[in-house]
């Protein structure tokens, strides 16, 4: 078969599953949907803040599409927007059709759940509607999507289009929903006293793990390493991607403080140590970068913000202020030298979604049980202000859990995409860029740049292929 | 009178109306203002929620403006950046002076409304202030400046400045009040069962028909159709366009959710029908796109994204999530389909605002009778769920009624402007851009263009408007 | 010493310093941290809306550094989000520590505070914890950030990155919290009456008179004004400068009406008060410009837009809305002629933060004793409505008592950056950009752009100043 009949065999598979879906949904809701359910022990606040949380959050897929494109090149931006938005739209739907049941669905040997598909549970036994799920869902999906999306950031500029959509649904309906279920959904790892509060591990690490299969299996960009040297790959608008960081962080609030999943007025203590780790994380990585590389890297700050966040989202609602500084200034250090480890070993991640995500997440969920204070969590106290050790190995094995099954089944769905449609695109493909051969467009038609430079040179693939492998063209010019 | 004069009159106008209804509203205030009233029918959570909401609306502006000059060229940002500044400072000045007077003042005959202007019923009768009111203008304020917004993008790259200005007051100030009196203001539309929850048809409909009058009027921009072909012009910056795109959905939550207008539980649920309808509307484009033109194109997802948004705005209070992604995935279809009939027709709509708003704002307001279900609507039940023809009928009059006036009196306006002021630009104007001749600026000045290239040509008017229309320079590079 | 010694004494200053604060923080913390008072007379929604608003102020971070990147080059672009991306996260870590304590802390003679560093009495003498002081911190450091992050625009395209840490330092720990004592926080001024709600003068003047000192001293960019000439130095991307305005402008909704510092229900009529001002100040800027240099400019629209918001801050809470349209109006019309007459005196301020933010905030300021009404606040009405014309001295002599003491200081600090850092970079660092020289890097690498251009000339410095100062190269093509 060549590519493009498989191609349709995928499309035509959404478009046969869809129409299955809305039925199972719409049937059950035209036999008993009857009133909304306010939910008695509900008040609208707490409608309120999840849902305003929930859309915070939402926002946060704008700001990893302009982190990713603005890291990346400009003839890759278009492919970049669509998966971000296809993570988007298509992570919901899946989210809403099977992830959510998996996730909160009946609790099945502390393993999945199962049940609820399409939000069925939502038409509760009397006939009313439970209004308080949607509600649920709406945040749950937004996390589900924010999974997802951060994987494109480390497959960027090289991985088709059609294998990204099937690895993008795999996560929303299958690998995090179960992870999810594992610690926020009475799993084996909640019942062992794994604490993540807004999911450091179980969406950051997710995606970060996800990620690094991925780029494992596809190998690094042509050019990004040559002659055993590491080649800078600039991104191509660092306004865009400066933005990007403020949109996250942004959206940070509601996915920290609305982790309380609901009316509760610890969400401004939350606000501000989620602050301070970010900003002890941009301070951080700074520094680092400063006295490390000789210049305060704009690209390393921006991380390092990023570490700050990802670092104190596990236990933001449990450690002080102080607490949140020194995770965040660690986390943005740990993301620098993760970084430059990844880089030592030949992956690629071209957003610096693994260290970001990965190592800082790892980072804030052993945290938890270093710094975790008495009143906050009546569970446990870290280890600094007297806990037990055992927290921390609790903590340990969950992250193990969770990087085992997250590499194991995005490694099979990378490979079956691999077989099925191919995952990476071909080498004159990625030398011309995504937008070109992927989508058929072009992201800045009106500016003249490097990549109309390189198509005035007229090469053939195999004396461009030498060139960049040299280093003398396609990459970007980098001043350092 | 040549032009200058011309627009002298038109700002001069502006000038001496302003102090004029500073007078009227402050002379009010002055004799009888009194403590702010709390409205006691009124908790706080429905200001914060109601606000908050338009704060989200507000944000669209910032959408639409990206939306619009992504999907344009380099030579025309600027232009377009005034006319998203100026639609909502003229809008809310104007919506605040006339147009909420006609929208919610005294009904008269179910025509229009009649009172309140400069919002003086503020002020009640034993002199304390109704808060509430300022509240319900602010979010209904926002809605105006949305209409407004909408049309800007269908007559861009070609319209005078001042043209625009004097399109743009009229709309907020009469044509889109007296269409909100009809359905939301007690007019003769609600009185026959006319539903249109956020303004599907009742906001983007109007904005959709005025940018099609206008158009119509206008004509093409120069090398749009030529010799029966229909020659695409690319947008400047895929990346901008797609983070309005983003912008939009955050602010559609505040612009379905919000129409609850008040502390109301249901605002998750229709979180969760308009994240649905979204998704289907971007899902169903992109397969569209990819099955009839090869290739998974982005600018008809996020198109495809926006159809979904309008398509649900009519019905995402009444209608099951299920429901919703029927909704969506149709609306982002019709989105396409009408994309190309209008191309066929030779209507050249630069950023798709007929198809996104118009069309697919027609298919939302009928699928309120088709997918309505019972419990969330007491008036009417969708037709497959039970429902009667009747409701049909009703939502497709509402329809028809609301086309003729927006298409009449936008006609009009525009006929007026172009004998007053001038509507279009000269083709000398059009061809440098429109940032050069109207507003003496340029929008991206330190880098090269396609513009300064054609600049370097140095061609007579003539040369280059042969060359344009047979294709060879100006409409930017287009790799498909 | 040379340069790169110094920048390590400076940043060892900092790595010494933190671990000094946490502790400090972590072992009160430690001690007697116990539940987390929910503040009996603060309700959810006190929390819920202050925590929103603080957001809101927070995504004006983003605004502003899209604002003066997108006002200025594209060569500085790396360096300027730099600036803005730690003035937020140094800020904030500064006004955990110090910049609170002194902003409101126990009084020491109305000058200044001396209690609560590091949110050390957040811990209640019972061992609760004290919730709303949290919600309180967040709120105001977002507004220490917006204060430090004005200044950042006055001095673009100059400054060493090391010499504006250091100023960004002092205002957020010194400058800016002793005037915000002053004022908010039962100082001398607020005994006397001074008025400044959410901050025109407060807030805004701070950042426009320090960056009115440090531009003073640092002088105008090369090529900024030759042989009497004022030349215009042209913004790199109004695109991005246009969305920087939009989210500044939603940013203010929880600037001004957020300074209800809890639930109130004037939180509407304030958003209503805030957007006719805005609407104003972009219309008057518009038609002003229009008139005075033949074209509705962008630019100027835009910072009218600003100055608009900027004059309403004072008086938002306590003026009617058509006194917020006339407040607007003034404001964009002062802001112009402000732009002005700077320009005429030789100061360079390269996005207008003098004239939005000084000139604009001293002008809404003194309205509120003109335009202030009887209900909205007790202590005093304004001029135009039968009040004292002791109020407005009293206001006059706030904004000379700030102007003074933030003049005097931020002198102070730049003289002593200068001497121990070094304030301006190399003429040729300027002429290179301050993205290759400071940060080592390129924003835009995949564009063709001026400085390519620049480059490729090869010129010696002594050449390169003679054009540039003779307004040849360098400058962005201005087709005016």
């Amino acid at each position: 078969m060549n590519r493009s009949v498989k191609t349709s065999i995928v499309l035509g598979a959404f478009i046969l599953f869809l129409p299955g879906l809305m039925l199972a949904g719409d049937e059950t809701a035209l036999v008993s949907a009857a009133a909304l359910d306010p939910s008695p022990n509900k008040s609208f606040a707490d409608f309120l803040w999840i849902t305003m949380a929930g859309f915070l959050v939402f926002f946060m897929q704008a700001g990893f599409a302009l982190v990713e494109t603005g890291f990346t090149r400009a003839k890759n931006v278009a492919n970049i927007m669509m998966k971000n938005m296809m993570d988007l739209a298509l992570g919901s739907i899946v989210f809403w059709a099977v992830g959510f049941a998996l996730m909160y669905g009946t609790d099945i040997s502390g393993l999945f759940g199962f049940s609820n598909f399409f939000l069925s549970d939502a038409i509760k036994s009397d006939g009313t509607l439970d209004a308080w799920m949607y509600a649920d869902w709406f945040f749950q999906a937004m996390f589900a999507a924010t999974a997802a999306t951060i994987v494109s950031g480390a497959l960027a500029e090289r991985t088709t289009f059609a294998g990204y959509l099937l690895i993008t649904v795999c996560i929303t309906a299958l690998i995090y929903p179960v992870v999810g279920h594992w610690v926020w959904g009475s799993g084996w790892l909640a019942e062992l006293g794994f604490y993540d509060f807004a999911g450091s591990t179980v969406v950051h690490g997710v995606g970060a793990w996800a990620g690094l299969a991925g780029t494992y299996i596809l190998g690094p960009r042509i050019g990004r390493f040559s002659n055993g040297k590491v080649n800078a790959i600039a991104g191509h608008s660092m306004a865009l991607g400066t933005l990007g960081i403020f949109i996250l962080w942004l959206g940070w609030f509601g996915f920290n403080a609305g982790s309380t999943h609901g009316a509760d007025v610890s969400l401004a203590r939350i606000a501000v140590t989620t602050t301070l780790s970010a900003a002890g994380g941009a301070l951080a990585a700074m520094i680092t970068a400063w006295s490390r590389v000789g210049k305060p890297d704009l690209g390393y700050t921006l991380n390092g913000a990023l570490a700050g966040l990802v670092a104190i989202t596990a236990g933001a609602s449990v450690v002080s202020p102080a607490s949140s500084l020194v995770i965040g200034l660690a986390g943005g250090m740990i993301m620098f030298f993760g970084t430059r480890l990844l880089e030592r070993q030949g992956i690629d991640d071209p957003v610096g979604a693994i260290p970001v995500h990965g190592f800082a997440g790892v980072w804030g969920t052993l945290a938890v049980a270093l710094f975790a204070q008495p009143p906050y969590s009546s569970s446990f106290t870290g280890l600094l202000f007297g806990g037990s050790a055992v927290q921390l190995l609790v903590q340990a094995l969950g992250i193990a859990a969770i990087f085992a099954w997250t590499s194991a089944t995005t490694w099979s769905v990378c490979k079956m995409a691999d077989r099925l449609i191919g995952l990476r695109v071909s080498e004159a493909e990625e030398l011309n860029g995504l937008d070109q051969n992927e989508h058929g467009t072009s992201a800045y038609p009106d500016f003249f740049g490097v990549n109309d430079a390189r198509k005035m040179l007229d090469l053939d693939l195999e004396q461009e292929l030498a060139l960049v492998k040299d280093k003398k063209i396609d990459i970007p010019l980098d001043p350092r």
